[in-house]
C-alpha cells in the first residue's frame, strides 16, 4: 500500500483533478477471522451436507459433468440425472483445490492474489440496470457499460473488473460477451472477470486474453488471468451452461468462485442452519466437480446465503442473517482451506441510508469473517438489479475506510508520545508541535466523499448530501479519466477476433 | 429477548399503530471481542501512561479531588494544581473499580446489567440542537426535548435515556437540570442518565431519584440508579464543575463513564497510540480518584479517541481511526477489567449515507471491540451538536439489525434441515414446506425502517428514501406515545421539589 509512504501533494495528483483518492494497492487483513459458530457446530453442517450430498445428491442436468463425475466415483443415475456422492470421495476430491493463487492483470502492477491475507475488491458484475441520479433508471447498455468500466478503473481501491458492470441490452445476446470483453479490455489495465454461461463465452475470454498478454493457452494456464463465478441452481441443481462453464474454466486453470444461490425461505432453509447445509453441499460438489475436470483447478468457496422477507417474499441483503451466514461460510472455506468468496449487498432501491447500513453490515461481516474475494463490492444495487453510478462512488468510500482501518496501528517509542504530551502540558494544543507537524500529511484517512466541514459551512455551500457529493464526483472522473494505453496491433488482433467471431455467432457457430 | 417466543402479532401490538419493532430487552453479546494490539502493545500504552502520570502528571482545578489524592499518596503540587501519581498507587487504586453491576430503572423490567457480556445502547445526550425534515435545525428547546424522551421511550430497543437529548435553551441554565431530570422520570420509565456539572446538579437527581423510587439514598447507593458522564478536559486537566460532579456520584454509588476527549491531532498526539496513551492515563486518573472517594464506586473506562481533519481542524467520527482507537480501547478497559463505555458517532450534517456508513462503523468497531455501554447509540449528529429525530430513526433499526446480529444461530437436527431439503428436492421451493410453515414467523430479522419491496413498487409508493420514511416512523410513534404510567404522589412530590429547588437556586443556593 503506497498511501503510507507518499505526500498529500503526490496523491492529489494521482487522483487526477478534483477527487482525493487512494493509491491502487494490495489489502492484507491481518485481522485472525472472527468465528460465530463453534468448531462442532461448523463440523455439524459439514456432515450434515455430506449426508445430502450422498442421500439426496445434486441433479446435473449437464450430460459431460454426469460422465466426468460417474468416472471420478460417483453414482450417477441418468434417467433422474441424480449424481450422488460419497462423503470420502467429496473430501478426496477437494482436497487439490489450491489454497491460494495469482490473477494477472495486463498491467503487472495491478496482479491480484487470492487467499493468504490478501483482500480483493471487485465491482459489482451482472445487473440488467443502470441508474444515476440524472437520468434515473435505465436498461443496461453499451454506452454506460463502458463509462461504468472507466469508473472501476478511476476508482483506485476497487482491484477488479467484476464481470460487466451492467447488460449491454442493445447489443445482440449471444455475442455482446465480445463487445463487453473488448471493452474491458481497453477501459481498464486492471483483471477483469470473464462471463461463464456457456463455453463458448469462456473459450471467447481465454483466446482474447492470449492476444492482449502475447501469452499461450498453456501460459495462461500457469498463470491464471480472469475469474468467473458458477452459481448452482438451488436447490441441488447444476444447469447445462453452468456446467459448461465450469468445465470449460476449470480445463483453462482460470479460477471459479463457486457459489450457490441460498436465499433461505425460497431456495432453501427458512433457517440458517439449513441454508448453510445446503450451501456447504452445493459448493462441494461443484469444487469436486472443478477438481474432477483438472486436480488443482483454482477455485473459491463461495458464500451468498442470505433471506427472503417472508411477507413479501423479496430477496433480503445485509440483513442479520446475511452476516451470520457469511461469516459461517468464511469458517466453511478454511475448513477445506479453498479462498472464500462473498460480497457487498443492499436491497435499497435508493442511494440512501439503507443502502449504506446494508453494505456496511455487509462489508464488516464478511471481512471480520475472513474473506478473499468480495464480489459487487462496489456499485451493487437493488439486490443486485441495477448497478448504480452513486453506489459505485459511495462502495469505494467505505472500501477506503476498510482498507484504512485494516492498516495496523503503530506502537513504538515516539508513537506513544510521552514526550510530546509532556511538552504539550495540561490545557495545551496539539497542533503546532513538532511531533505533529512530522506527522499529520499521513496521519489519518482522507476520505474522498465524506465531508467534515460544520454545519454552517457545509449549508452555505449548498448543504449536499454524501449521494449528491457521489454525483458529483463520478462526473470528475469521467471527466479526467485517462484510457491506459494498449498496443496498436494488440487492439487490432483483438478488433479482428470480435468481428470474425461475430460472423461465426451470428453463422450459429459457438 | 422476547422476540424468539412471542407471535408476530403480539410483536405488532407492542410496536403500537404502524411500527413495526423488536420488544425491549437485554442484549447480550456472545462473541470474543476482537483485538487490534497485541498484548506487549497495550503493555506498552499502559506504561506509557503510567509514566505519564508519574512524570508530568495531570492538572486538578478541584480543591477536594487534589486533597483526596494527596491524602491517598499522589505527589500533589498546589502551587501548579499538578498532581503525580507513582504507578503501584495507581494499580493499587483502581483495584477496587467492580467489574459489573446493575442500573435500576423505575420500571424494575427495564433495570440495566452494565459489564459482564451485557451490551447497553443509550440514546444521545447533550447536543445544543435539535433537527428534524420539517422543522430544519433549532436550538435545544424544552418542547423539543420531552418529544425527543418520548421516542426514546418507545424506541424499544434503546435501553437507557442518554441524560438530556438537547439542550432545554429556552430554560434557565441553573436549574433547567431539574426540568430535565423530571421530564425524564415523567416521559419513560428507562432508566436516565444524570448531569454531573457541578456537584449539585447530582444531588438533584439523587434526590429525585430517591422519592420516584422511594428508596433511601443509602439503598440507592447499593442500587444505583442513574450515570453520568465526567470528561476530562484534555489534555490532562480536571476541572472544577466536573471534580465536583465525580465526587458528588461516587460518594452516591452511582456510576460513572470516565471519559477522556482525546481528538488525536488537537488535544493529543497526531499517532493513534499517542492518543491512547493520553486517553489512557486521564482515565486511570479519573478511576483512581472516583475509587479514592469511594472504594469500588461503580465507574466504566470510557474510550472517545477519534481524530481531527487535518486540512480543516474539525473533528471527524467514525473515521478508520475512531474505529481502531474504539478495538484498542475495548483491550484496555479489560486489562483494568471495568466495564468499557464508547459511542455511536458521526460528522455527518445530515442524515444521509455519510450519517449511516460512519455510525456503521461506530457500531461494528465498538460492538466487535466488546463494548458494554453505547453512549448516543441513536440520534447524534454534527459531531454531536445536534440531536436528530430522524437519526434517531435509523440508528434504532442499526441497533435492531446488530442485536439480531449477536443472537446465536442455533445448530441442531431440526435446524440442519437435511430432510426437509431432501423433501424439497433439487429444482423445488421451500415456501410452503412443513419446515418453512413452522418457522416463518420468527425466522428473520423483521425491520422497522428497512424497505425490501422491489423497484417498481417502491417507486409507486412515491419512492421515499430511508430519511424520508424515517421521518414518516418518528411521527406515527409521538402519534401513538402512550405516556407510563406515574404514581401521582410521588408525581406531586418531584414537583414540589422541582418548584422548592428552582426558588433555592433562583436565590444563589445551588
Amino acid at each position: 500500500m503506497a498511501r503510507s509512504t507518499e505526500s498529500r501533494r503526490e496523491r492529489r495528483i494521482a487522483a487526477g483533478a478534483g477527487v482525493r483518492q487512494m493509491r491502487f494497492g494490495g489489502v492484507i487483513n491481518r485481522y485472525p477471522p472472527i468465528a460465530i459458530m463453534s468448531a462442532d457446530e461448523i463440523e455439524a453442517i459439514h456432515l450434515a451436507s455430506l449426508r445430502l450430498l450422498a442421500e439426496t445428491g445434486i441433479e446435473v442436468l449437464h450430460d459431460e459433468s454426469r460422465a466426468l463425475l460417474r468416472a471420478a466415483g460417483a453414482e450417477v443415475d441418468d434417467s433422474t440425472l441424480r449424481v450422488r456422492f460419497d462423503p470420502p470421495m467429496i473430501e478426496e476430491t477437494i482436497r487439490t483445490a489450491p489454497s491460494s493463487f495469482t490473477l494477472q492483470a495486463r498491467n503487472p502492477a495491478r496482479n491480484l492474489i487470492v487467499g493468504d491475507g490478501s483482500l480483493i475488491f471487485a465491482a459489482t458484475g451482472g445487473p440488467a440496470f443502470v441508474h444515476d441520479m440524472d437520468r434515473g433508471r435505465r436498461a443496461g447498455n453499451y454506452a454506460d457499460m463502458c463509462d461504468y468500466i472507466r469508473l472501476v478503473h478511476s476508482l483506485n481501491v476497487i482491484h477488479q473488473e467484476g464481470g460487466c458492470p451492467c447488460e449491454p441490452t442493445d447489443l445482440p445476446p449471444d455475442s455482446r460477451h465480445l463487445d463487453f470483453y473488448h471493452a474491458a479490455i481497453r477501459l481498464t489495465d486492471k483483471n477483469w472477470q470473464c462471463w461463464a454461461l456457456g463455453g463458448y463465452r469462456v473459450e471467447d475470454a481465454i483466446e482474447m486474453l492470449s492476444i492482449t498478454l502475447g501469452q499461450t493457452r498453456d501460459e495462461l494456464r500457469q498463470n491464471p488471468a480472469t475469474l468467473t463465478v458458477i452459481n448452482s441452481n438451488s436447490p441441488l441443481r447444476l444447469d447445462i451452461p453452468m456446467g459448461e462453464g465450469l468445465i470449460a474454466m476449470s480445463r483453462a486453470g482460470q479460477p471459479i468462485a463457486l457459489t450457490p444461490f441460498t436465499l433461505s425461505g425460497a431456495m432453501s432453509p427458512v433457517t440458517i442452519a439449513g441454508a448453510l447445509t445446503q450451501q456447504n453441499a452445493e459448493a462441494l460438489a461443484l469444487i469436486a466437480l472443478a477438481q474432477v475436470v483438472a486436480p488443482g483447478a483454482p477455485v473459491l468457496y463461495g458464500g451468498f446465503t442470505s433471506n427472503v422477507d417472508m411477507r413479501t417474499g423479496s430477496p433480503a441483503f445485509g440483513t442479520p442473517e446475511y452476516a451470520k451466514a457469511q461469516i459461517a461460510s468464511g469458517q466453511l472455506a478454511r475448513r477445506y482451506n479453498v479462498p472464500f468468496r462473498s460480497s457487498n449487498v443492499t436491497a435499497s432501491n435508493a442511494v440512501d441510508v439503507q443502502a449504506a447500513y446494508e453494505s456496511g453490515m455487509s462489508l464488516w461481516s464478511t471481512i471480520m469473517g475472513g474473506v478473499h474475494l468480495i464480489e459487487h463490492a462496489a456499485g451493487w444495487l437493488e439486490g443486485g438489479l441495477t448497478a448504480s453510478f452513486e453506489k459505485l462512488v459511495l462502495d469505494a468510500e467505505m472500501l477506503q475506510m476498510m482498507r484504512s482501518f485494516l492498516t495496523p496501528v503503530v506502537v513504538d517509542e515516539a508513537s506513544l508520545a510521552v514526550d510530546a504530551i509532556s511538552e504539550v502540558g495540561p490545557g495545551g494544543h496539539f497542533f503546532g508541535t513538532g511531533h505533529t507537524l512530522a506527522r499529520f500529511e499521513n496521519a489519518f484517512y482522507e476520505p474522498m466523499l465524506t465531508d467534515w466541514r460544520n454545519f454552517e459551512n457545509w449549508q452555505e455551500s449548498g448543504a449536499r448530501t454524501g449521494t449528491d457529493r457521489a454525483n458529483g464526483i463520478w462526473k470528475e472522473l469521467l471527466r479526467t479519466y485517462e484510457q491506459p494505453p494498449l498496443d496498436e496491433a494488440v487492439d487490432e488482433a483483438l478488433e479482428a477476433y470480435v468481428a470474425r467471431r461475430k460472423e461465426e455467432i451470428a453463422a450459429g457457430k459457438f
